[in-house]
């Protein structure tokens, strides 16, 4: 059967080296709760970088760019990073260049050390469940967490995860599984005074995104799976489409 | 208030500089229980070390030392890791050496940014907590883990410190606090069943350590503060009996 595991911030992942599992990177609050919602509502592809000079030669060359720093939205750029941005008439078929402070940080140490990189959220935890499911390969979990710490909501997403894919035979390779499970069955008997208590959620708050909050935190609104390919995150199946 | 952070692995506490917190370090199975165990019995003195090499070093002075490599005795040694070892009367009042995998390294990296370095494991649980609440001084409670992730036993640990310590007025500095606590209430519904997942317990069940398994997670069965002197780990307060 395939493996499980739970890496709970970036820091911790320099234990991984390359790897044949599949990589699951998760940064609910917000990058890849945005991504699929961008992919969901006729994005083509969104290129993540990971500094704000990437992102600015990107629209030189005359792409959108969306990002954030410390939660709040960068001047120079087209968008910020709430998921709502990125629904739009207009962005259909395009692409748009995402840059955030914890998840494209994410992604890249992941792309050094798998071929196979999707991310998730609680936007599309059921979907990415399946996905798994079907592929059989074993799985390391991601979370973006905040500048190298771990976030309460990536490690409940991650559980939430994690108790899908036990109950369909995955087999857990260390502690933080185990962690991260318990920590969403605990999340799950009273979510929001749960993540009450999540730092990000407070900085977010603070700055005014109720609304993405809200969004971030509901559950299979999307059935996209996004999937890095090459220097870009697309719809997996939208080439064959 | 004093403020409270938790720091899940050592990969984790790259994120931490010189810092006046007193920082307490967690290695339930087994260093820091077995440190607790030989200060309670009458050791005078523990000297942490990182590498086997040092440790010889020591016992060619005429020192004698312990430590385990991946669980397992070290055949050169005089004794292992178990809390067991040290509770002899021929060494009481004598200073030996450990060297263990994850403990002693903490304790190193602790070692570097604060000068207050004191060592929590179940075995000393209130009386760390009576110790840190008089002093009321910020404080950072640093899990060893297992090779840099996160190990299930230290983080429960980790999260009866914080619930006390919440208690006592001390104020969460991050989400790694609240998911040790989280953590934590759920061991206690059924802390046998709870721990019996986690992997290192199963690796020293391997080992037929069932006794010392028993022995470390048994609360509160010392009143010793292990604090680094030094180069050395001595009782609290010793210096002026």
């Amino acid at each position: 059967m395939a493996n499980l595991s739970v890496v709970l911030s970036p820091a911790l992942f320099q234990e991984y080296e390359a790897t044949d599992a599949a990589i699951v990177v998760v940064d609910v609050l917000r990058a890849t709760s945005t991504i699929s919602a961008a992919l969901e509502h006729g994005v083509e592809a969104v290129i993540p970088v990971s500094s704000m000079e990437e992102a600015l030669d990107w629209q030189a060359q005359g792409f959108r760019v969306g990002g954030e720093r410390n939660g709040q939205k960068i001047e120079a750029f087209d968008f910020g990073n709430s998921p709502y941005d990125y629904m739009r008439p207009d962005l259909q078929g395009e692409t748009v260049v995402l840059t955030t402070t914890n998840g494209t940080r994410a992604l890249h140490l992941a792309q050094a050390q798998s071929n196979t990189i999707i991310t998730a959220a609680l936007v599309n935890l059921s979907a990415v469940m399946d996905w798994l499911e079907t592929r059989q390969q074993d799985v390391v979990i991601f979370c973006a967490g905040w500048k190298n710490k771990l976030s309460l909501e990536d490690t409940v997403c991650a559980g939430a995860l994690v108790d899908g894919l036990l109950k369909r035979g995955f087999t857990a390779q260390d502690d933080a599984v185990l962690a991260a499970r318990t920590l969403c069955h605990q999340a799950m008997t009273d979510p929001k005074k749960f993540l009450l208590a999540a730092a990000h959620r407070k900085r977010l708050m603070r700055l005014g995104l109720k609304r993405d909050i809200r969004y971030c935190l509901t559950p299979d609104q999307s059935s996209v799976i996004p999937i890095l390919k090459g220097d870009r995150l697309i719809a997996d199946g939208s080439q064959n489409r």
